[in-house]
């Protein structure tokens, strides 16, 4: 499978290569970055503004294990709404409810697609028969639990 | 809903308010977090350094845009295998799929669910058809694409 | 609805009410039922031989708490074979699957219905790819788990 | 796949060897038990005492052969709501349906799972129909008929 | 598979023999079972109406190749409703509907299933759009046509 | 909806009028036909012999009560395949199963859709995992069962 | 497999004959045809005349490449009706819907079936949120994407 | 919904115009498009050329009605392989059945779409089980047939 590059015409193969090793590791210092690339550290700082100017960067987020912090169940859910057209409506709500991490309009059979995060069984419960269920527009939904997560990576620009 | 604390006993609120903070913004300065709180640098590096020991963090990662990196599809795949005792050694497979940013073993219908992210429809087609279906064991899939991603954020540990 | 009388010529309505308070509480004495009925002793006796002998009264059984015991998870499953002739086969493997209470052949899209007790998600991965999806014929599972168990009681014979 | 300790630190081992014991037979003699498992009667009555006030044990319960009472129908339900908020409502009111001898809130496609235990298949007919098809918030259901019972029996604590 | 007996007591092999005859032709003469039967013609006249009383038989029917009437699609339809309730209300209207030529109340997840015969298929759309998506309760159908009948027959009773 | 004139320009009204009278009572004698109809007894012996020679009339049945004879479930399967050109082969086989009372090649999901009529519940197992299941080619069956027939009758040729 | 002739009386071979020529390239010169068939220019023309009066000729149309106009995405749609005998009102509305290119009433699970082509995912999301899903009746629609188009032609006549 | 260009830049409006006008009616003489659209014929010539060799345009083609040529039925055919990766030999056996006038690869849950065209339902079945499911690797097929065509157009320009 022929290998394509970005299609952005603004980021070189050098972004690229300082993309990639800071999505390995967000602290990375740029002094080491600079080295590794054998570039002056000015150069990363120029090009780390130009990506983040351009929307390319949207940030750097701490990963954490939500086992240990006692979140034992990862769901997703698929979600039929009693009208397509209620989307709006209902994700305006569905942002009030904390336990979800991701959300999507999908082609397929569900009119949204969430990924929630909560406690045990029980928690889901309530997170689903209190807090989703009752939003406006929400016909029914259907779970499924995540029983191994055996991949979690970021996209490899390589 | 009453609210649960994490179950984790080592864990205390100083520690959930350190990673609040950095869960919003990983490249957080310790001492911001330190006159935030009100307590010393020193104890934010103590905190950080048991919480990374602990596995509570795992890193910290660039959240980009992959739109602006020529990545325009992202989409969720139901697999089924011929048999679902050849789980271990598809995933072993799929490892090497780097379009494949989740994978999870999960309830329902499904015996894998992953995310992938691509470049194109053309570009998910050779995903698909080339590094997936090829996989030993791996029957069929059943693919969504995410047409608007609505909600994307880390657990709340507010 | 008209209540229906069992079909059964052989057990009349003193047979039932035996049994009826026996379903309650497997424990309470016949001295105590014999006593509520308004018949001796001895009747009680013969009436549940009889129930016995006639295969009506199969034993009795200590409910407990599974979540007491650290079971948190009941899931259900319906199992797809390779073939629907492999039924035998599958069951007699099933058998020695100790997380497995309950199972069926079932009319619907399963070809077998089953119900399992584990301890957490992990152990449910566990016990479906491990134990159940390397029985031989069968293809997959598909499972749901229960969120909270709001009836469970015996028949009514009233 | 390595056997699981229950987590309930109060139980030990002797409460798990006298519940398996009764699990088995609910009405074998304490004496008996005791003899079993080499230790006092008393240490059975304590124990035992302990395990009800702890909620491990719930009661005992006659096991009956529901065909020889004329039941010859075991069905599942999969219940969808017209909302999926209508949950609490319709499981109050299906309370009063004595058919039913079991029921779930689960994850999956349905919003309630039922176990219903009926005569014939037109008593069946009637229990959908006239009971739980009238109950508000029921949209519509999915059954599936038991045609046998190949395991049916208690979590094995060994 | 053991031979099951026709559970009805009135019913002796005899009766069965003659049905299994009629089954085949309807208009076979009294005389001529008689005959094979080596009976007397009377024992069939009396037998007959044993069975015309018991209800056993309703009476007999013309067999027509609906091909060559120009009924060309037979087509069979899981008919959901917006409330399982509604059914009976249902039934009524499509009694109306004189293409439907079967109907039942069926277990799985429709909750009516009809068979109907049409001319063609602008036919099928007319019944299905305007005589029977409009009768009041009806949600929506799924329809599939068969496109070949390989058996047809009635009970054995052999 | 315009009522349309069977295809068959052979067939014309009076024929019609004398299938109407025998599709609903296959022993109206012709003579009552005949002046029902206003025509000669010896044109309906023609018109019928053309009927038959045509094939329009396949012959008489006599409808039986099946719940009478002890056959008290009727069934609907759904069968899949292992490969869809494994059907011919597959309908020569189920041939032999007497319980099949009808079998369709269909549109939409399902390879073959039969119609059985068995005793009991247990019979439909036996039918189900021992005669239909085995047969080669087939890999399951999606089975659902009527709980109640409220229409059975002809097409209406008025 | 038997090869049919077209049913209609009208149409001899060479009517067929021109229209495959002309079905592959719409432009050919009748002279060319002409002489390929070796019959007079007149003829063609004559036949020609008759097959648009007779409606088998609709007209000929441009095929466009979608991809180089900027219409990346292929999209196949089941549309689900709050009530199937919406159909008629839905479709005059979908008719103003110009991304739609094609509209069926469908046997199976959906009421409606259309072909949509859109430029991007992002252009999708707005016809089926925006243009589709707020037609008066449309529950909800399930969308599956052309990820290649492999075969595309008209009817082979030969 | 905000109007797009076509992100081909060498594409201009004058481009758009004359394929609109073309697009309607493919045999429109270039003189009248010329007139139409107040350029010179050259000009039309010239830009005809270079949307050729751009491959914008890929031909003409006549529309004809398959009804009035004896195909009354058009279906829709989700095919599923045994497994994906049998896709490319698949296609190249289907490309050899001619009643396909359609063939995608698709999402969802389907390998394969299809669209068929044949004279009646018996046609369709030897297609389907003659020609298609025979085919190396193609499981089964889960056929919808259009009842009705409501909509047939091209894309609109505008």
């Amino acid at each position: 499978m022929a290998h394509r590059k970005p299609q952005n015409l603004e980021i070189d193969n050098l972004d690229i290569q300082i993309l990639s090793i800071l999505m390995k590791n967000a602290t990375t210092p740029y002094t080491e970055i600079a080295k590794e690339l054998i570039v002056s550290g000015g150069t990363i700082h120029v090009r780390m503004k130009k990506l983040e100017e351009m929307g390319v960067i949207k940030g750097a987020s701490l990963e954490v294990n939500p086992q240990k912090l006692g979140y034992d169940i990862t769901a997703f859910l698929g979600i039929f709404l009693e009208k397509g057209s209620q989307y709006n409506e209902a994700v305006k709500q569905l942002q009030t409810v904390k336990e979800i991490v991701e959300l999507h309009y999908t082609t397929g059979s569900y009119s949204i697609f969430a990924k929630i995060v909560c406690h045990d069984t029980s928690h889901l419960r309530e997170v689903l028969n209190e807090s989703i269920q009752s939003v406006k527009g929400i016909q029914r939904t259907e779970t499924f639990i995540s029983l191994e997560e055996s991949i979690r990576r970021q996209i490899s620009l390589d």
